[in-house]
C-alpha cells in the first residue's frame, strides 16, 4: 500500500510515493502551461515506475498553487502544511522551515509531529523570491545557478532598491558605473537574505532551520542567512520535493487513522 | 527679478521661471545619465531664453530625486513641498494633490497657501507608478501613451497580481489564452487606479483633486479614479512642471520675506 503526493508549483511539479515508512519514488518535471496535464503525467509516471496498481494506492494528495487544477486526487492540502510535514520527514528535530521558491517565500514553525503552529508567507511581491534572482541574473547576463559562485569572494555591493523592478535598473546602472558582476551578485544575494530575515524575524526561530525550495541550492545565500539568523541551516539535495513528500505522508496518515 | 525652480525627476528634468506673479518660462528635457549636467543645462537654457542676467535671479531652487546632485543652486526643497505649492499655483482652491510619476506616487493635502499638511508616498514599489504601466505596455507591445485609447471601450480584464513582476507574467498568460489587448489595457489601468485609491484612502480627500505627473495624461485612468474617489479630478497640460513651478515660487517667497 502506498500514498502519493503531488506538488504543482509555479516552476516545477513534483511527485512522491510513500509506503508508511519511507519515500520510495520521486519525480520532478517542469510545470509548463497546463498544471492539470502535468499533474496527471507525474501521477502516471510514478505508477508506471513503481508498477503500482490502482488498488494499492490509498491516497493521492495534491498541494502547491496548482492543486486546484487536479480533479483526480483524493484530497488537497495547503503547501504550508505539506512543507511542514515534508521537513519533518527529512529531520524530525526541525521546528523552523524556510522555503524560498520560484515565486514565494515562507517561514513555518512546526511541532514535534511536523504540524504547523505558525507561519509567515510572502506571495505578493517578487522581491526576496527566486523570481527576483532570476530577473537579476538575467540583468547580469548570468544563469541564476551561477550567482552563488560569482559572488563567493566578493565584497557585496549595496543594492538600495528592495523592489525587483527598481533593483533591476539599479543593477544596470551599477554595471554602467563599473561595479563588478561579482560584487553585484553578492549584493543581490544579500538583498534576498535581508528580505528573508525580515520575514523570519516576525516569528521566533529555533537554533536550527530547515531551508528548502529552489533558492536553498544557493550556498552563498545559505551562508549569509546563517550569519544573520545565528542559526544552523540545514539544506537537503531533494528539499525541492518537500511539499510532495509532505502531501504523500499526510495522505497516508489520514487514511490510516 | 525672477526665481528659478529645477525639478530633477527620474525620467525628465523640468525648469520654471517665476517673477512673483506668474510663470514666465518652462523647460522640460530627458534626465539622461547625469542629473547634474542636465540640471545645469536646464538652468542655462532658461537663462538664455529669458535673457536673464545673473543678478536678476534671486533664487535657484532644486527639487526632485536628483536635487542632491545640483551643487550650484541656492536651496533644495523636497518634492512633496514643491508639488503642493505648484498645485496651488495652478488652482488656489485645491486641497488634495495626487501625483503619479515615473517611479513613485504620492497624495498630498495642502492648506489655502499651498503648504503641506499631510502626505502619503510610495517610492518603494513599482506597482501603481508610471513604471508599472511602462513594463505592461511593453508586454502588450504598445507604447505607454496608447494604453488609454486601447482600453477606452473595453471591459477591464481583472489582473490578479499587484506586483509588477507577477502582473507582467499574468499579462503574457492572458494574451496566450486569447484575452484582448484592449481588455488587458483597461484592466492594467484599473489596477493602477486601485493602487492609487488605496494610497489616497489613507488620507481624507476633498471633493476636488489635482492630479499631476506623467500618468495624469492617461484619460481612462483619470475617469476610473474619478469614479472610485467620487471627486472631481483636475488635470493640467503642464502639470508635469508642478514641482519645478512650486520650487520657483518657494524660492521667490523665501527671498521676499
Ligand atoms: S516592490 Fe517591486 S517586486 Fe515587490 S510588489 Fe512592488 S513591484 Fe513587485
Amino acid at each position: 500500500m502506498v500514498s502519493i503526493g503531488i506538488d504543482v508549483g509555479s516552476v516545477a511539479t513534483k511527485g512522491a510515493v510513500y509506503d508508511g515508512r519511507e519515500i520510495l519514488l520521486m519525480e520532478v518535471i517542469p510545470t509548463g502551461w497546463s498544471p492539470k496535464e502535468t499533474g496527471k503525467y507525474v501521477l502516471e509516471k510514478l505508477k508506471e515506475r513503481g508498477k503500482l496498481l490502482d488498488d494499492q494506492i490509498i491516497a493521492v494528495v495534491a498541494t502547491g498553487y496548482g492543486r486546484v487544477s487536479l480533479p483526480f486526487v483524493t484530497e488537497k492540502i495547503t503547501e504550508i502544511s505539506c512543507h511542514g510535514k515534508g521537513a519533518h520527514y527529512f529531520d524530525p528535530t526541525i521546528r523552523t522551515v524556510i522555503d524560498i521558491g520560484g515565486q514565494d517565500s515562507k517561514v513555518i514553525k512546526i511541532n514535534s509531529q511536523g504540524k504547523v503552529l505558525e507561519f509567515m508567507m510572502n506571495d505578493k511581491c517578487a522581491a526576496g523570491t527566486g523570481r527576483f534572482l532570476q530577473v537579476m541574473a538575467n540583468a547580469l547576463e548570468l544563469d541564476v545557478s551561477e550567482l552563488s559562485k560569482a559572488g563567493e569572494n566578493a565584497e557585496p555591493q549595496r543594492i538600495n532598491s528592495m523592489c525587483t523592478v527598481f533593483a533591476e535598473s539599479e543593477v544596470i546602472s551599477l554595471m554602467a558605473e563599473g561595479a563588478s558582476k561579482e560584487s553585484i551578485a553578492a549584493g543581490l544575494l544579500e538583498s534576498v537574505a535581508n528580505k528573508t530575515y525580515s520575514l523570519v524575524s516576525k516569528i521566533s526561530v529555533e537554533d536550527k532551520v530547515f531551508f528548502s525550495g529552489g533558492v536553498s541550492k544557493n550556498s552563498l545565500l545559505v551562508n549569509m542567512l546563517k550569519k544573520k539568523l545565528g542559526a544552523k541551516i540545514i539544506t537537503e539535495e531533494n528539499s525541492q520535493l518537500n511539499g510532495a513528500i509532505g502531501a504523500a505522508i499526510y495522505g497516508w496518515e489520514r487514511k490510516k487513522k
